[in-house]
């Protein structure tokens, strides 16, 4: 038997529950290059919250001329016929962004920073700091108009730039974004770099400023480590974590990579480990059908691939 | 914060070393539709070596009416040239296949058996405890040649025909295995059905009846668990796994559906918790990209996928 190393943070109980966002509206079909029309993105969220999925993060209100994917965001949020506790999110990178979300309503904004400066400057010409310090009044106007905010910190784990992205950074963009009154943080592993132990102390950073019912899991499937990430922050007692439904959304760091990982796998795992979520898998499946179906391509989810394996014979 | 549940078993810290074996030439190839010619399976043996790979399933010696993939185990076993330190292990389902074995030196044995008597009857068309029996005198001649004997049990957390199998049926195999002389088991994940707690349990139970240093995992990935259910394993101590470079192998009860985890894969994750292999994963990558572009098809790894659209850039 080998020596044994590293000491692993974990508690000796698991959630019994999970709440799981999917992103695929949103942080997913942006990701996809072939245009989607509105009436297909809102057939896409009448079928999730119909499997049931509580929280869906359904547009962005970014200049059409940098996310042209995403310039039907009021046709699309007016399109859905809500269902009471359902929740429906959206991406507003700007006060102009954040005003015109408001007219169609959102419960809850998203607002996003880096855990990397290299990549900060690449992606918005600016560093973490003057990134936070602009969403400030995005934030007061959520918050005074009653809508909830979410922050997303994004290379948590690992930057394209960079490459290693250590904890502290994840701490100090979680204390700027506490600093401006964002409620809820998201550490994401944009690149999908992470491997459970990086992510629980990626994780471990952020819980030194949030309650662990303040902080969310966002892995990305690239390296195929994302379930693996799921599980190590289970066992810290995270129970709340983005996914995309198909695992919509390619990896832009890397051609032909996977992205987003897909809701239908965690689901898998965690109903798999008697954890509720509240979804229905097969229906989940058959919205991750009608999705790939419209794009064209085959699932991201392996349990999808799976599963229509095993129905087809 | 949702209420807690079931504790999971976790030491405190996590084996600093894992041994591999590739599994890819036998347990992979053996599930390809296509022929591969011997000389093919001797470079990926020597490729796989190369990278660092201690230990390699090389062959099956089984009928070729059955399996006429492993037709040419002696010529396979015979054309490699063996790297001191490394082991070459071989399937043997009967006596005569051992006999024949033998003549080619391998330096391990895998005998098998199922964790479900319905696996058992439509594969072998004998019980567990009767495909056990048959295997005593296979032990017996291995050990009397100085030939190591693994044992591996398939469908240990779920049975395509039985669905659920509980941790006493691989408690079960594991003590007729023990009785024969078995010296080492494989709790294997056929069918890639099995989640965290549910790997944790099967492993359980095969503990109580081998210790952590003769147990191995064996984990498939049509569902995309093997990985969390890697992580499962080691944080119970277990650090000898199965793995298939580039995930060769289907899964023959769902078409189109992944089998073996991919090596590449694991190997990410565990050199990502500074856990050492012995593995150069980029040589790993370029001998999975060999035996995929040898079969036409793209790998089944995600790593060497997100590697290789890295490299192209």
């Amino acid at each position: 038997m080998p020596t044994m190393q590293t000491p692993i943070r974990t508690p000796a109980t698991l959630p019994s529950l999970v709440e799981l966002v999917d992103v695929g509206p949103r942080d997913g079909l942006q990701n996809e290059k072939q245009p989607v029309p509105a009436a297909v993105k809102i057939e896409l969220v009448h079928r999730l919250q119909a499997a049931g999925l509580k929280e869906i993060e359904v547009t962005s209100y970014v200049s059409p001329k940098w996310v042209p994917q995403m310039a039907d965001n009021t046709e699309v949020m007016s399109g859905i016929q809500r269902l009471p506790g359902v929740r429906y999110s959206v991406l507003t990178p700007n006060l102009k962004g954040f005003e015109a979300a408001l007219r169609d309503q959102p419960d809850e904004i998203v607002v996003f920073g880096a855990a990397s400066e290299a990549f900060s400057q690449k992606n918005i010409n600016c560093s973490i700091a003057e990134s936070i310090e602009r969403f400030a009044p995005v934030v007061d106007a959520a918050r005074a108009a009653g809508i909830y905010v979410r922050g997303a910190i994004s290379c948590a784990v690992g930057c394209p730039y960079e490459g290693y992205v250590p904890p502290e950074s994840v701490k100090y963009v979680a204390t700027l974004m506490s600093s401006i009154g964002v409620q809820h943080i998201g550490v994401a592993d944009t690149i999908g770099v992470g491997t459970p132990l990086k992510v629980q102390r990626a994780l471990d950073a952020a819980l030194s400023v949030y309650t662990v019912d303040d902080i969310s899991g966002h892995f990305h499937d690239t390296y195929g480590q994302a379930l693996a990430n799921t599980l190590a922050a289970l066992e810290m007692g995270v129970w709340q974590f983005d996914t995309s439904v198909a695992g919509l959304g390619g990896c832009p760091y890397a051609k032909g990579a996977t992205g987003n990982v897909a809701t239908e796998d965690v689901v898998y795992m965690l109903h798999g480990m008697g954890i509720e979520t509240g979804i229905d898998l097969d229906a989940l499946v058959d919205a991750g059908q009608y999705i790939s179906e419209q794009l064209g391509r085959p699932s991201g989810s392996r349990v999808a691939r799976a599963l229509l394996a095993k129905r087809a014979g």
